[in-house]
């Protein structure tokens, strides 16, 4: 027997995995290829929802395929948009969120997600948080604006009510480059 | 179901149970009252071995107390010294370790684990640490002097080799005053 050290995403897989039953809803903020979303979609069920935002054509391409290979489209909503946006498309209560922030894997690196509008949905997704809900943050800092945006976003959920929000940070210290690191918020009430 | 996000001692205690098996062998650098000591003999039972550190004659007693209410003084044993002298005492291979820096609790404040010999104490027992075992450190630091000793033990461990260690950090960012966190050392090789 030895202790498995979970890297960044298969932590935050565990944490979605401890938090979402059949039948629930959540929120895929960065779509990307797609995995997350069908992770989530596996996890709440045909009885569940499950909301996947992305700005790129190529990410709700990837999504869409990776869903019908699956067999999971029908309890999937793609909306191709900024998450900056969400609420516009979004009304339901969640009871769980992921972003993974950064570029898409395969894509155009010069395309990602930016501290401004990424702060902006985390706001809005804390807000339709559930009561023992979980927003769980992937952050990948090693390309250029990646650690403007990791900045932003450690700064914002460190301000956050500790009455009504734990936040934990969940990181290795001694890796080459910056690996990623997991930010999740949970509602406590 | 929601997640539970572990709280500091939570979170090590719940390493040290992933890690250790009965017979192993296990260290708990700083007894205080003895609740790690005891923690640590239950996991690696009657065949198992715990040496147990602190230099307070008080946190002697009450870890020598605690042990003989609990039958399980037999395989532990309790060593009044300096953690920073701790390969005077062992020369076991071990396959894990616990610190709790900061002060005795219910003791003298002005008593506390000093940035100097925990590092000096870190090195001698991650050099006898077994492969895939683990060091696991809870650190308080809102006392005098405890903002030096986090430093120091953060830069230690950020500078191990990453092909060998694996060094995480789980934290919480949104609470009052500073809240424990953990670090935790593996040896991958």
């Amino acid at each position: 027997m030895s202790v498995n050290l979970f890297n960044a995403v298969e932590f935050s897989h565990l944490l979605l995995k401890k938090t979402l039953k059949p039948g629930d809803k959540a929120l895929d903020a960065t779509a990307g290829n797609g995995y997350d979303t069908k992770f989530l979609a596996e996890l709440v069920g045909a009885e569940g929802k499950v909301f996947s935002f992305d700005i790129q054509k190529e990410a709700v391409n990837n999504t869409q395929k990776l869903l019908q290979t699956a067999d999971l489209e029908k309890n999937v909503k793609i909306i191709k948009a900024s998450h900056a946006e969400l609420d516009s498309y979004l009304e339901d209560k969640i009871n769980a969120a992921i972003f993974n922030l950064g570029y898409l894997p395969g894509g155009d690196k010069k395309i990602i997600t930016r501290a401004k509008s990424t702060v902006k949905a985390l706001k809005k997704t804390i807000k339709l948080i559930e009561n023992d809900g979980i927003v769980v943050l992937v952050i990948y800092s090693g390309h250029p604006g990646g650690d403007d945006e990791r900045d932003a976003v450690l700064k914002f959920v460190a301000d956050l009510d500790y009455k009504k929000y734990n936040v934990l940070n969940y990181k290795f210290l001694n890796q080459p480059g910056p690996p990623p690191q997991v930010v999740a918020v949970k509602k406590r009430i």
